[in-house]
């Protein structure tokens, strides 16, 4: 039974050689965006899509796609429609007539990268979430596994290529006090937010952090950055979707900030003007059902305005400290909870708690009976109110001296 | 009939002369907290209540509020048992037996205060939102008039007085645009943010702004502000709860905060530590439902993370900008609509579309055959993406040649 006949069938544990290499084979041919060639390959599966692309005609190509809802839904054009169709055809026949497959995965062994299909052991799992926009495979490379290192503790730190030297400080501490507490940090390789954020996990003790490219691998890009990735790719994992070759164009970072999302279970912009792509990040995390924070800053400095947003906007949640994120991870403690007990405890206070609380002096004992003439209260009054505060570890009394409790650690 | 034998009759235009006589003497003999005579008042009305402080017996006061529900619902000790009855008239009866009250009408006529009782035209209406807890009388002084200073354009800007010079500009910029606007900014007396906004809003042409104080007028506290404070009396007004001769202890301060939340319509804390008075004034505001808003701040500044606290843990409107002020307002706009269409057209556009606007140089215009060449599209494609990227105003076209909109004002 040829792949031609009928749709691929469902999933067995090991992908088969050949939709292996129909897989590599559409990461070459369609651009990620490519709405036409997502729905083709989700309707018919890679390999039988594939054998479409070779010898279908356009006719074919709008016959097995009717009827078929696109996950693009924001695309109007993925009706596909003959004329359509044949547009798609023509993109994916120009580019298979200069394709060598065989030459594409001796190039990728010989360079150690690693490409990844979706029932691989090493695919991660939540990638699925992208639904019918998955990459079509992964390209990775480096010495660690990329399932490992995007397990439950896996946040984005993301943000402006045009930082400050505050956001930058920002994401090298988030980065480095998240990594430090065994999570992966995932960010792009651009200068700013994102390089920062990786150094800030490269100096934490067995941090781990996670670099994904727009381009190809053998492409590492801001050049600036190469010993970076470079460090990145020998301790830990470069990811791109886009094969080997592929130059970093800006639609592409586009489409890869989807993959930053869907890679990890947080999505925490560190630093964005007003207009930024790391607000398309966030908002695809957000598609994604991943929380999303943002870390504020001087609301005199462009460069938060996009964080400021994003809170004020679309709700993120206000990151401040190493602790919010993991706050934000799934399990993790709801917003609200947590340390806060001593001001809830003053929440408790009566008016006249308050009035004796005060009249204890910052760093000094007091007799009960003063307190009361102090404060024009009667001692039975006083006493009342210590009982209460003494009870919340506000107050210390020994004998008739009171003194204020020492601040809890 | 006398004033002793029911409570006194519904509200006339006017209030009596007693009445007005007695509520002075309440604001005299018992604290802003003091939730007894609160209590005495609602139920009794003030001139009577006042009759029972003088003359009544413990058993009497328990009587005559029994089964009243105090609006001092946190207060564990209001239930009025005898006990404390008598510990209530005791306090009173102690500081009525040395009030002259002729003697106070007349020295505040001599100092230019005005004493406002509920029923005078220059009574704040919005004050009523603090129902058993509204002050006595107000004591009044300068050249504004409070009910035309305290209408719905009026915002509190509070803070610590343990500010950054970071948070003072935040405070003067806020509150000299906010005052320019026409609207009435509304603080403390403190140095630090309080003392900023009431500069900015005093430098800000044809600016208005109100200083609540927590103790009597006399006492312009703290003694560096004392020609700052000079200035809003002679240009607008100064306002307290306390009777000339207070003295300006911390928990008048306190409950002076309920009054800056309640003559306001929106309370913004500008800068305030983690814990911090100024999140008191915000959780009152939250009580009386006033919106409350926080301007962030570096996350490595202390003096700001009680404002993150609010936005995080309370749902503070995140506050960068002028404008964000008035949306707080009454009848504002809602968060999130306004100026942000430019954002939200991006969001229409397709990947291709996104694609082809990504080709269009920045600064100058390309044919629209080569941009199809650049990009790989075919020129049907090109031509769809250009009318709708177009239609957006996001590109122009003249002829063949194409090139990026200017942004819109």
């Amino acid at each position: 039974m040829s792949a031609t006949e009928h749709p691929d069938t469902p999933a067995t544990p090991e992908t088969t050689d050949a939709e292996r290499r129909a897989r590599v084979t559409w990461s070459h041919i369609a651009e990620p965006s490519d709405a036409v060639a997502l729905l083709a390959c989700a309707v018919l599966g890679p390999t039988s899509a594939l054998e479409l692309a070779r010898e279908g005609s356009p006719a074919d190509l709008t016959a097995a796609l009717q009827g078929q809802v696109p996950s693009h839904a924001s695309d109007p054009e993925t009706g596909t429609p003959p004329a359509r169709a044949a547009r798609a055809l023509e993109r994916w026949q120009g580019r298979l007539r200069t394709l060598e497959i065989d030459r594409v995965l001796e190039d990728a062994q010989r360079r150690h990268v690693r490409i990844l299909v979706p029932d691989d052991p090493e695919w991660p799992e939540h990638l699925s979430d992208l639904q019918g926009t998955a990459p079509h495979c992964l390209w990775v490379q480096g010495a660690g596994r990329l399932d490992a290192l995007t397990g439950p503790r896996t946040v984005a730190l993301v943000g402006s290529r045009a930082s400050t030297p505050y956001g930058e400080d920002a994401a090298t501490t988030l980065g480095a006090a998240f990594a430090a507490s065994g999570g992966t940090v995932v960010s792009g390789g651009a200068y700013g937010i994102d390089a920062a954020a990786h150094r800030g996990a490269l100096a934490a003790d067995g941090g781990a952090t996670l670099a994904v490219l727009a381009g190809g691998l053998d492409r590492l890009y801001p050049r600036g950055n190469t010993q970076l990735l470079e460090r990145i790719r020998a301790e830990h994992v470069l990811v791109s979707e886009a094969p080997i070759g592929t130059a970093p164009t800006r639609w592409r970072f586009l489409a890869r900030n989807r993959l930053i999302a869907a890679l990890s279970r947080v999505v925490v912009v560190v630093e964005a003007a007003w207009r930024s792509g790391a607000l398309s990040t966030a908002r695809l995390a957000d598609d994604l059902s991943r929380p999303v924070g943002a870390v504020p800053g001087p609301i005199t400095s462009a460069a938060s305005a996009g964080c400021h947003r994003l809170v004020r906007e679309r709700g993120a949640v206000l990151i401040t400290d190493p602790d919010d994120l993991l706050d934000l991870l799934p399990g993790g403690p709801a917003a609200g909870e947590g340390s806060f007990a001593l001001q809830d405890e003053l929440d408790l206070l009566t008016p006249a708690d308050h009035r004796v609380l005060d009249a204890v002096p910052p760093r000094s004992s007091i007799v009960e009976d003063r307190l009361a003439a102090e404060i024009g209260f009667t001692a039975r009054e006083v006493s009342a109110a210590l009982g209460r505060l003494e009870l919340l570890g506000l107050l210390e009394r020994t004998g008739d001296l009171v003194r204020r409790a020492r601040p809890r650690p």
